[in-house]
């Protein structure tokens, strides 16, 4: 007997399709409709009806093997036979994530197709897969982010069965897995939510048009629907966590934020299933409340990705200043970040025209996840160039080296690890053709604003665009390749042995650095990390470095002399007592 | 020597007219221009010219001696003499607030006339007068909302000298004076600040059109424009506080809130002038964090209006359950409000169509001002009815007395204490017939869908309109209302004078009823309120009232008799040990 409904208030007719019949539901106080279906077992396809318009999609719909404009496709999650029992994720505070898209991780580009390749991540020493957005989205190709069948693994990557056996077949290798999920809007082709009920407020705008409605009448309805499925992946597809997508455009002025009700909702199933859960906020607001415990007034998330963190090194290693980089290249930026979490932390801020953050005092380093690069960083570029296009191998080390050695969670982009020079371009693929044309346009527009040649951004609509976005597994077969790999390798094993690296207080750091000269040492309580970012030799020199000795450096020639340390251009050394 | 400075910043070109000259100003970096006016005194006129269009007023004018239209006057603060040398205002925890509406509280409609009845109130046992707001509005009358000189007291009323004298004279009589402060929006007639910066936002929709920008570009001088006006008031005219008005409509997503902001710098102020201010918020959140303390992620606010015990308060005794109404109407409400600060804390709303609010665990009465009625709930009515045209002289005698003896903060509003029979209608002057004939018509529709008559729908615009809302103080010479007058000051004089009245924990608070028999008991710690709602004579039991006796009771036959007391027909008493 599987019982299906669905949440239309404003309907005054539902109808379920199946088979060849529409059968009327029944409306129960709420606005939700019900009806009870012998017949619809798993594998079976069915449609709503709305007062005689449709069929249209369940917005809940498990599983669309045709794609967001055709039917669902019934699930009945307890059919897949789980083999991870005992499993417990690590702790974020001993995590290294893998960032990877499913679509263009493997040639295969399909969940079983990432199990084929998860004995590399193991062995490079990564702790959590992040997948990239899985709920179904139009067409066969995308990143992911216009998700409109929020509740259905898309076709394309193997659908939920497909998805079960990667995280499963992730789990029975040691690793965790989180999944990215996009609250903040929902794409533009095959989204029908609005005519199911009021899922979205003109009260608010985000850069995607109505915000969605956390706070208006009927939102706890709507609420229930991203707090469900964010249930339903940690539950029933087991992930360990969720990087919850652009929070602040997730706008709620209610007395409990729905990240808030979120978390509690997720710290509630920890206790019932006994298993570790985390979430992880993109957050562009430098407010601390998010990752702050409930019991001193925050939303009690488990930590959130650092933009300052990024965009200091990003614009510190590369000289870029275009954008938001306007804000950050010196030291001192980087400085900022490490030491107070934060480089925008109340002062103002140039690219925003305001002041911008406030103090994370006493949060600790695991609260933030770090990288030198991720999807948004690589692929909003027109030509979605990697930090391996544009820094020098030595600075690739470097940067690798500070991202790893940070008090942050490192995360590593798929590729990263070898300096894929493939690119990570942005595709799509819209069934609507008007809609494809209008991607392609906004894309020529945004970057014809920076100078850029319209016939030389490439055709996010064009298949090619996702092909060279695959990563080139064979490029590992090349020693700059496998050079770069096995510096990654001996970084993570690095962070991940030495009892140094498991003290992330960021009041107790310091770092000592010259502008001119361009050098930085990091200081922290038991562990040192020298840089030379110069393009020629430099002699470093900080009384800290008394006493210690070399770990691991990224040049033969690093030579350790009482408080000063000579490092050839572009290298680090890291150092301990 | 007087500095003009004015915040314009995407203006290429901004001058002083002054007397038969227009002078060019000097940009400085960050949008602000200046210029040195050694000519420009105490109570002489300017405007400012933006690239050639003008005259306007200055944004932060101090006095508008002809309007919203009219050129700016410059005042210099320092040269009234106050007589309040060692003033400080009593706690709020031991508060008793009037609110006046100055246009309308005397036959002379201004400052002066204010004082002229302040002994009215000391004699009341009033302890703090708060004035609907004064900033300067179109028009010779109006409620005040509709403000768009913030910094200028209106001039019908008396201009900054008559409100400096008011402050002055209430300080001389011991009572401290609150100013309602309006920062979620500006009026529609003379609000010229969106020419001089981008004072406002499309992100958010309010009830008035484009927010204020508290968030975007530019926002920290629009911040600072609000907060120089809070400090203004409370620094140059000496207010004791300020309530702030709907701050449900102040949208600010940064990571540090407008209001935190604006109390941590009141804060400042008090340390600065060693005198007490306090802020209260007008608040349709149901949010504790506003006045929870910043050590606990809260904004640090003093207090904030309780609207849902007003609305318990009101439904219950009045029986009408129109709009928001709809939520209350059982003692159950009232009790949950007495004992939890909020009835709505969580729990679903039918009016709002979601749950609403949050639990207030642990704060103290005196974070709520409670009143029976204010000038919103009854100017909002379409006859701007009081509860004395709605209620009987038994029941107002016992709204009274649970608004007096409750652990919130008690309010007034202007007349309350006698049972005022003049309404209090919804009166304008905009000089723009425009904008005139648009309020007159979107008033009557309004109520048009209450099924409302529309000729019976007072015309705001009508002079007769602002004329019957001003109090007739020769009804203080009837019986009944003396003799209400007398109660409201018993109740007032027993709760400044009794211990049991500073015990504001919520937590201890029980109360014993029966909705059926529409009777029932406030349990505090040291004091009981008993109250019969019902039209017949009630015996109340209730183990707790053994060993008390009756302090104040509003019928000489009420009774005690051991575990229960008699009560005629809508009366109350309050019992101590």
């Amino acid at each position: 007997m599987t019982l299906l409904t669905v949440w239309a208030p404003h309907a005054r007719r539902v109808e379920l399709e199946y088979g060849s019949a529409r059968r009327p539901m029944h409306r129960q106080e709420g606005g939700e409709w019900r009806l009870e279906v012998p017949q619809l077992a798993h594998g079976e396809d069915y449609a709503f009806h709305l007062d005689g318009a449709g069929p249209f999609p369940d917005p809940r719909s498990r599983w669309q093997p045709q794609g967001v404009h055709g039917p669902s496709r019934w699930v009945d999650h307890g059919r897949f036979e789980w083999n991870d029992r005992d499993w417990q994720p690590p702790p974020l505070a001993a995590a290294v994530i893998a960032e990877i898209h499913v679509g263009t991780f493997t040639d295969e580009g399909s969940f079983d197709g990432v199990i084929d390749r998860l004995d590399h991540l193991v062995d490079l020493g990564i702790t959590h897969v992040e997948l990239m957005p899985v709920q179904e989205f139009p067409g066969e190709r995308g990143w992911g982010y216009d998700g409109v069948n929020l509740f259905a693994p898309h076709h394309a990557y193997g659908g939920p069965d497909g998805l079960k056996r990667l995280v499963d077949a992730c789990h029975a290798r040691g690793l965790a897995v989180l999944l990215d999920a996009v609250y903040n809007h929902l794409g533009p082709e095959g989204n029908h939510l609005g005519r199911f009920g009021p899922y979205f407020t003109d009260a608010y705008r985000t850069p995607w048009g109505d915000a969605v409605n956390f706070d208006r009448a009927h939102s706890d309805a709507v609420r229930r629907f991203f707090l469900d499925n964010a249930l339903m992946w940690l539950r029933d597809y087991r992930f360990d966590g969720l990087r919850i997508d652009a929070v602040h455009a997730i706008v709620d002025t209610s007395a409990i934020h729905f990240l808030e009700e979120l978390a509690a909702e997720v710290r509630r199933l920890e206790a019932e299933t006994g298993r570790h859960r985390v979430l992880i906020a993109e957050s562009d607001l430098n407010d601390p409340r998010l990752i702050r415990p409930v019991e001193a007034g925050g939303y009690g998330l488990d930590a959130q990705w650092n933009d300052d963190f990024h965009h200091a090194l990003h614009a510190l290693l590369t000289g870029e200043r275009d954008g938001y980089y306007a804000d950050f290249g010196t030291i001192g930026h980087l400085e900022r970040v490490l030491t107070r979490g934060y480089a925008y932390d109340g002062v103002r801020s140039v690219y925003r025209g305001r002041r911008h953050g406030r103090p994370a005092t006493g949060l600790p380093g695991r609260r933030f996840v770090g990288c030198l690069q991720n999807h948004d960083q690589v692929g909003n570029r027109a030509a979605g160039e990697r930090s391996s296009h544009l820094l020098s191998a030595g600075l690739l080390k470097v940067g690798a080296a500070l991202v790893l050695t940070a008090p942050f969670v490192p995360l590593l982009f798929q590729g990263e690890e070898w300096g894929a020079k493939t690119p990570f371009l942005y595709f799509t693929d819209h069934p609507d053709p008007d809609l494809g044309e209008a991607v392609r346009k906004g894309r020529r527009e945004e970057f014809a604003a920076f100078g850029w040649d319209p016939e030389r951004i490439p055709d996010p609509q064009d298949r090619a665009t996702f092909e060279r976005s695959r990563l080139d597994w064979t490029e590992l077969d090349r020693a700059e390749h496998a050079a770069l790999l096995a510096w990654h390798r001996k970084l993570i094993a690095l962070r991940r042995s030495h009892p140094a690296f498991a003290d992330d207080r960021l009041d107790t750091i310091r770092v000592c650095f010259d502008e001119q000269q361009r050098w930085l040492i990091v200081l922290r309580p038991a562990v040192i990390v020298a840089c030379n970012l110069a393009g020629g030799d430099r002699r470093l020199h900080c009384a800290q470095l008394a006493g210690h000795r070399i770990l691991l450096a990224s040049s033969p020639d690093a030579a350790l002399d009482g408080e000063a340390i000579a490092l050839p251009a572009e290298s680090v050394a890291i150092l301990a007592r």
